[in-house]
């Protein structure tokens, strides 16, 4: 298998933590439904592939995330107390009761920078999400959890254009002092250039949270995504989100939303000398495996260019 | 349309040249013979788009490129005394003939980094291939044309793996001191990765070479083409091959090789608020043109982004 020339960078970090995706943030638009053993073998090769944190499923209504009316039933299927975090998103409360109830102990929430995605995706204003929020979170540590507060929108938004830094700024703040332990900043339409990546990671830290507290997730909507990892590292960054072959979204589509895909990310590491604890044939084997579960090719560039075609 | 929010990066060059390749290299593979007439029109609207330079076709032997046949024929109906460079590939003196007949005035010849891609491609051993170049250059120069050489495996090579780095910068310097005006430093088969391109431009200083005389040209085959341009800014690089739509290669194919995206490189660029002078409506709408010629959707994420589905 072709692997890059490894170059280290002396001004880089010199190991990174991948957040993995592809099961939860991968699937969860997915229109036909996934066999609860597929997820459940899915995570099984993400944890044997190497990937330290496997983000699961959601305890979202099965109302808004079908495909993830399984939640419970796939959790029962795995080891919470293995060496592999596997943390699940709720969305409130009830989701939070089934989370505790089915032995979670890692929770992530999801939040939003602007207003109107806040209308949107939560039906609330961004007063109200922080409301709603609050509870969650004060439960789930009182229950032993730790709790990592996704941001969404943090560069642009579909409605209200460019999202002022400081805007995402002080939405990150009160979620870490409301107790989280993570932020993970998303530019979940992929508008984001390098700059504005930098841009923002400074002004986090000018605002007293250091790159420690910050995860970068990362949409290949503009072919970005990428080039923005590379400006996070030169920012000190050591965790970031990605999803096994680039699930997520629809890559071929108008609105494409991929997620940065893992292996693209392994790869730049490993040639950065940066250490990720990821075998990347393990890896993309599980993505062919997974895309042809799915009937359609993988739109990681190293999937392709590395995998053998599904017989 | 959407753009990115424009975020300047004050250690970057302020603006950037972009050495259109789209019309020759994007298209000297494609199997179904383009009429000449598409190709002019597309050449035109790359320079409606506002592209610089855009290399326009290839003297080469039609045995070998069989879709540059009509290399004579296109030439004959573009304006070569316009404010847009259109240069064209030579291979050796016949093509050089051929160039000069037709009235083309930009001249780039095709050199390889590595012994055995020089075999391969040009049937010749390295010593082999400078004395072939040798009359080339120096017969162009003596006609008034200028010379660009592009150097091919600059980072790593399918036969040879990694390809050392002073290796690359003796092959680069024996061109330039023949009197070529700029390197193409090629990433042929996609390999390299972002410190490993800072590197190969520091060594090309540490040799005299400065960044003036280099233009990087990166393939996507494993998705870090956009990130090695980003390294390549850091280091103050100002010129950079790209293909519009992404053409070339098969980037749906396990032999994924295609060319940085035009429309890519130009949604990082506006995000970093440095000149390229293209407009990127225009070029997605000539990209979605020739993908409609072509009969197969484009491989560049912002075309798929932006792009209107083609009637």
């Amino acid at each position: 298998m072709n692997l890059p020339m490894v170059v280290p960078d002396p001004s880089l970090p010199t190991a990174v933590t991948i957040y993995e995706v592809g099961a939860r943030d991968g699937l969860q638009n997915e229109k036909v439904t996934i066999p609860t053993e597929v997820k459940a073998e899915f995570i099984g090769r993400l944890i044997d592939a190497g990937l330290p944190i496997v983000e699961a499923t959601s305890f979202v209504h099965p109302k808004w995330v079908p495909q993830l009316a399984d939640a419970g039933e796939l959790i029962s299927r795995l080891d919470l107390h293995g060496s592999v975090a596997l943390p699940v998103l709720v969305p409130n409360e009830r989701g939070l009761d089934r989370a505790l109830e089915a032995g979670c102990d890692h929770i992530a929430i999801f939040g939003s920078a602007t207003e109107t995605f806040a209308q949107k995706n939560l039906n609330s204003t961004l007063d109200d999400q922080y409301a709603m929020f609050e509870p969650v979170v004060s439960r789930a540590l009182a229950a032993d959890a730790d709790v990592r507060a996704y941001v969404s929108m943090c560069f642009g938004d579909p409605w209200e254009g460019a999202v002022p830094i400081p805007q995402v700024v002080a939405a990150g703040k009160r979620l870490l002092d409301m107790g989280a332990y993570q932020l993970s900043i998303g530019d979940t339409i992929g508008v984001a250039t390098a700059a504005h990546v930098g841009a923002l990671i400074d002004a986090f830290g000018a605002a007293g949270v250091g790159v420690d507290k910050l995860a970068m997730h990362f949409h290949d909507t503009y072919g970005q995504a990428l080039a923005n990892a590379h400006a996070s590292l030169l920012k000190g960054i050591t965790t970031f989100d990605a999803s096994a072959g680039g699930l997520g979204g629809c890559p071929y589509a108008k609105s494409a939303t991929g997620n940065l895909a893992t292996e693209d990310l392994v790869w730049m590491l490993t040639g950065l000398g940066i250490e990720h604890g990821v075998d990347l044939s393990s890896l993309v084997a599980t993505s062919q495996w997974m895309a042809a579960n799915l009937g359609r090719p993988s739109p990681s560039a190293v999937v392709r260019a590395l995998g053998t075609p599904a017989s």
